[in-house]
């Protein structure tokens, strides 16, 4: 059985990246080059260096980086035997993700005279169109073969750049932190995925399906590392100045006080007051998701403090009880979880949007409500288009405003969710390579690595000791 | 018995923390706005980045976060079952402390016209603040309550704001990395509560007081986080330009002489040369505590490399030697060896400065002696403020100086055991839910985890095999 | 046996580090001063911030010790029982190689009126040497002893440093990610020393020679560190706006490229299409070896992209084929497979700067093709060496200019093998503690620590169960 899931990938990944590989490599060939601040002539180029956007977002840039690749790696490196797969596959999907919204936003966002024009921003924001990816990914971690995940992403990354450009662009609903084109988009796709791919075999769970004790702890150190680089994530898109200096500020008192919340929270809900794992690796990070639509916005400190412990308990409480209603009622199999961390903040956010707009006054900005940064996918310091943005803005009376913010919100969903059902029919396919039930959850399957811990193989039957290093090497 | 204090645990955590929680948003949306550079009426606000306060130390406060969290929780989890319990507690403890800080200081220091302005700086303080308290921690980490701990905290960060005004503002001690008020303060004030919270029941230790081999490694790798970020830790508060430059690099080549006179000296030390990881673990950070005083002063490169080898020699020789002789005769258990990594380097480092002051002349610095910036806790770029400070102390000859900075160290010691001692008995209050001697040192009183390796089970008396997987889910 | 080993250690290691930290204390009391930019009347210092290396490099240059420390340290860590060994000597390594650096870097190229000027720069050069270093370790890592090490290190950074002045300064090859000067030449000096320290005994494999599952993940982590901070390493040196601005999108786009690739190779070339950890772990990187020697030239996007898929097959190609004949046939051990990541992916990358310079015309460039900023060693910002250089370079014809670049590589990889072959020679002296074969690849030879896993003792002959944790510690 193994074999020949094993064997079926051994071709269909490798000539799937190649082709990817290939095909880029000669778009990138024939279309894309520089963008670049300094002209050829330009002898005084080092003056410049403020319009280089290397200047702006490089330190920023790094630090979204390292929570994509080692914090949300090891986050999703929870489960005993399946550690391997979350690191490695979290990177491969990341790259592949990333890549392939160079490319998209490169057409729809950069194209100039027939030329797409890159810089790091585009790279920023192609990464911030991967992490779509990686949330939704969430959802069906586990259950899914790296084709399957490829393919999901050459879906979801399109849908993406659409919605985005409906949500911010066209509605023009604020959303600096991508609460609501990003983590909501994410979740409901990932969760319209799942839906699609349901198995009724892993209904009552699978043995693999639990933490050791240092998978456990290593899921933990990822949270740290999430919730350490998250201000970077939700300010680096803001206007730089004051409302840069909010986003961070707000970020961090929200963080704050999720992670409070979720101590007390967890304790009280579980019994014997001991703290869950789960509840401690995901619901301290809840208030980042929230923050993400107000997080430029004047809320006040004690606003971000507030969202931060509403978005927490959503969190937990989705944990306790609608995942297992979810699974049992609505046959939805959310593996991390993602409804609760993605799906519940990001709407809390989106609402808390509503209301900040309904009910801060426009003098409470140092500049005004609605110039913000030019939506991501969009060029950066274009004076003119920032102007007509803000101008376009200002005509709107706040209750008009809001009703696009909900708009947005209300079309993020629905398009994820129909989306993502669809993504998941195709990734039925037969040929595929979806992991068989049994197999599901185990690194061993598409890795060569030893097996995770001593016991799995001392505590058989029989008693005897078998040495596993030996048997699989 | 491990039920009772569950229960008991699952009441007064939640509650303490709510009640927290809640204080604290009540005060924030009653005192606390935002320190912002522009003027609402001001078009121009984007000129004037370089006086928002993120631009100046955005960067060094994410290195001083990556340090506190990933760093010290990783540090900290050097017991083989205690890991999870001290990456989540000093997570919990941290924004805590920070939250709390925040307040404290807010009042004493950033208080105008009855509102508290809150910026990137003050967080920043206040996380030096929660420095204070996870390193007292530190002496009593994992013979406490997760209630005990944040009872420490609500008591020391207020004495360590009084204490570092008295020091640093009335004493006008040069002290920019923190040595004297931070690492020496937190580590009598440790002492003291360990003192007050004696065991004789863990006076022959306990059996799961040992590192297994992987958090071993992980500890150390918490080491080396710690190690790469030290210099942001010293230099942020120092005085942009050559004195921020001088920081740096002296913070650099004193680690770097105390991570090569680690080696030697444990290597000498222990029996059959085998290198000892606590050794490795801590005194290759000694000499980062005790650079604090003098970072910025003109001490010279030779100066730090030779303060790096007596520190990191003082710390290996107080764990082999000060640590055993403490526990039998002073009845004083430090549980982390915090008197050797923060109060012996501390002492050293403090009377470096006393040294430094009378030995180096005015002439050598290019600005003047001491013209720090202004203390932590208050706001930076306060020009006409460093010009008085500057003055003042210019008023002062060396040796007036020298018994400054002498009566800052002596206070700070004085100060923090008195106050950790006081705060001690109060954790022995008996319903803080400590935990009895025989559940020390365990992640499973407190956590739902896996057991953490296999041997603990496997090796019980009969020698039949048990699952912990199961025996625990 | 193990006891004479350890008792020699004990002598020979602190022996030495004390020696060697004495002397560079007596150098750094006689020779060292600050570089410093502010004049010691000049009150108007403040404004002079610009001029500082503290606020050019600082970031870059914490990137660069987080890979070093943390990224490489892990990495080096896949074997199950030397992971400790691995994250500490490479710590004492950098360190030890580092201050060496400063030394011989600072008398050759620092040095003004018989007094060496020391910046931050300064250490973030000799760190470039110290990679060399660590690099070249990771052929024989597992089987020499840390005074081994460090005398390799003693040998290695003088060579390291006339070789990079030849190359650099005096051919002026264009090398600004160090590709042919750092990488190529550690490896080559590694892989010499290694051929002269052949052990037949280990012909075969050795039973420690093989990872855990979790020393394969803590290794894939610590990939993703070096993978995330690449950029920084590469750019650093780069000339400060768009050429540097393009070495940071050229390494990104290589990186990524190699990352796919590895995926797609090493499914198809393993046996059942499962991954090779070894092969993420490594070929993933190897893109950003090949691009530092084109980083900051015009090769296009597409030209990074298929830099990136080249290096990333010849590692994965090495691994599988190379690698077994070079230890069958050649008599090479090496351990890390350094010739697969840093060898031929450097010498791709080297000859790929051949082609861009014989292709791409002059005028594709701002300023012009060789105007790179000075040489590593060299201190930065100094106008009229950076004019006079470009003047010299702009004599060349294109043609020229490749000579000098071949001549360049062909240097490098001869004077560093021969220079390795040497060093190995000395490291075979008898009284330097060479672990005996039996005893290789354990950390317990050197360092106090537990048995790695359970099984090993749990899996004695007798099945009877031993307690490792006791019988260790």
């Amino acid at each position: 059985m193994s074999k020949v899931f094993s064997t079926s990938l051994r071709c269909r990944l490798p000539v799937l990246l190649f082709l990817f590989q290939g095909a880029l490599l000669m778009i990138f060939a024939l279309f894309v080059t520089y963008d670049e601040h300094t002209d050829a002539t330009n002898q005084l180029a080092r003056t410049d260096l403020a319009a280089n956007q290397l200047y702006a977002i490089f330190s920023f840039f790094q630090d979204v980086q390292l929570m994509l690749l080692v914090g949300l790696g090891l986050l999703l490196a929870f489960m005993k035997g399946y550690g391997v797969s979350a690191v490695a596959y979290n990177f491969l999907l990341a790259n592949f993700s990333t890549q392939w919204a160079l490319v998209i936003q490169g057409f729809v966002h950069h194209c100039h005279h027939g030329k797409v024009h890159l810089g790091l921003y585009n790279i920023l924001t192609a990464e911030f169109a991967a992490v779509t990816v990686l949330i939704s990914a969430g959802a069906i971690l586990g259950r899914t073969s790296s084709i399957q995940l490829l393919l999901m992403s050459l879906c979801e990354i399109p849908l993406y750049v659409a919605c985005e450009w409906l949500v911010v662009s066209y509605f023009q609903a604020v959303d600096v932190g991508g609460t609501i084109t990003l983590h909501v988009f994410a979740c409901y796709f990932g969760l319209g995925t799942s839906i699609a791919l349901y198995r009724p075999g892993l209904q009552l769970g699978h043995p693999k399906e639990t933490p050791s004790y240092i998978s456990d702890l290593l899921s933990l150190v990822g949270t740290m590392f999430l919730w350490v680089f998250w201000p970077s994530f939700v300010a680096v898109l803001a206007q730089p100045g004051d409302a840069q200096h909010r986003a961070v500020l707000h970020t961090w008192i929200t963080l704050s006080a999720s992670a409070l919340t979720s101590f007390a929270t967890s304790s009280l809900l579980e019994k014997s007051g001991k703290l869950n794992m789960c509840h401690l690796q995901n619901a301290t990070l809840a208030g980042g998701v929230a923050i993400g639509a107000v997080a430029d916005m004047v809320i006040s400190p004690s606003g971000a403090l507030a969202l931060g412990i509403i978005s927490s308990l959503a969190c937990i409480l989705g944990f306790k009880y609608m995942t297992p209603f979810l699974a049992t009622h609505v046959r939805l199999q959310d593996q991390c979880g993602i409804h609760n961390l993605h799906g519940l903040p990001g709407i809390i956010g989106a609402v808390g949007g509503i209301v900040a707009i309904l009910l801060v006054p426009d003098e409470a900005y140092g500049l005004n409500l609605f110039q913000v940064f030019p939506p991501r996918g969009l060029p950066p310091g274009n004076a003119t288009m920032e102007a007509t943005s803000a101008g376009e803005n200002l005509g709107r009376s706040a209750t008009q405003q809001a009703l696009y913010q909900a708009a947005g919100l209300g079309v993020s969903i629905l398009v994820s969710l129909v989306g993502g059902y669809f993504t998941g029919w195709v990734l039925k396919l037969p040929f595929l390579a979806q992991p068989p039930d049994r197999l599901c959850f185990s690194d061993a399957l598409y890795f060569k690595v030893q097996e995770p811990t001593a016991t799995l193989s001392v505590d058989q039957a029989s008693g005897d000791l078998q040495l596993p290093l030996k048997d699989n090497a």
